[in-house]
């Protein structure tokens, strides 16, 4: 059993952006020799998460949408007074900082339709940091 | 320490189904030699979601009936024109498809009210799979 | 490889209450011989949650609005009719009973703006109770 973790950076383009970040950590995981486990994708930043759902663009224009019915951007917000960021903040609280996903045979075991995403809540941004903690055999 | 995985599979009988499979998980877990440590419950869907909470029916009850308040069935939603169901994955994308557990002396380490439940938010359908992975000692 | 859970108890004093468990869980952290994994923070409590964001008590404020805005404190609930605490328990649905963390050089892996909460939503309450789970080596 071996814990290794490694760093992603991401710069985002815009207010709003949803970035598939499967390949990556695939990628990450083919250089390891690690069969079996779990991996945690952890995004360091309180204006972004991470989920997993289906890569169709009209989907994620849907999330975008109902994140912005369910959280208003402004709304009297005693945050937007020290940092006018407070609806990303609250975006940020329903989505979570992490996912957590099997790993079998040096794969993800995502199912059919599942990408892991990182979205961004308060771009644009650089050097965005998502952390990967594989623990496994 | 080691990891194992196990695969649950799960038939839904209707739209929106919520099964308890806490007793499954631990009918599971009692049969492997590990005393300590965690299980991630994962769900290999985009239209459903693992979560956990009370198991009385009122609830389970208000808890569909707050989704469907803050998710609406139809809002001219982009996904719908592709695939008649953006409302399943907009709930899905709240709800998050994952969970992880302690486990000590091999038994899940919840409390007194808490049960951990799949949630079917686009049956009925076959062979919903639920990955168990369990680390520890 | 080694697992550890340790145990935190938290007294609540209010109805709503969220309380920075950051500097708890680090000092849990440095008393251990566990340079690299990851810690699962889990409450034991279906009205409660742990949530990852900034520790500023505008925002803080902010969050706990907007789940009243999105969760209505009476909606004739029928777990209400049982138990008259409905809302705190959709409210936990939402939020999540757990968080998993990174851990590098023997500290949580957290972003600059980045604090660990344990959220009460149906206080007051004495020993809510928090299992923390360190896999690491």
């Amino acid at each position: 059993m071996v814990v290794i973790h490694k760093s992603l950076k991401i710069n985002s383009d815009s207010k709003f952006q949803i970035v598939d970040i499967t390949s990556v950590i695939n990628k990450e995981l083919a250089s390891l020799n690690l069969s079996n486990g779990i991996v945690n994708v952890f995004s360091k930043h309180s204006t972004t998460g991470i989920v997993i759902n289906e890569n169709e663009s009209g989907l994620l224009s849907d999330f975008k949408k109902s994140l912005e019915d369910v959280i208003l951007s402004s709304n009297n917000y005693k945050h937007d007074r020290i940092d006018n960021n407070a609806s990303s903040h609250l975006k940020a609280f329903l989505i979570g900082s992490s996912q957590s996903i099997p790993i079998i045979d040096n794969k993800l075991d995502l199912g059919t339709w599942q990408s892991v995403f990182f979205v961004e809540l308060d771009g644009p941004r650089v050097n965005r940091t998502i952390t990967l903690t594989f623990i496994g055999e």
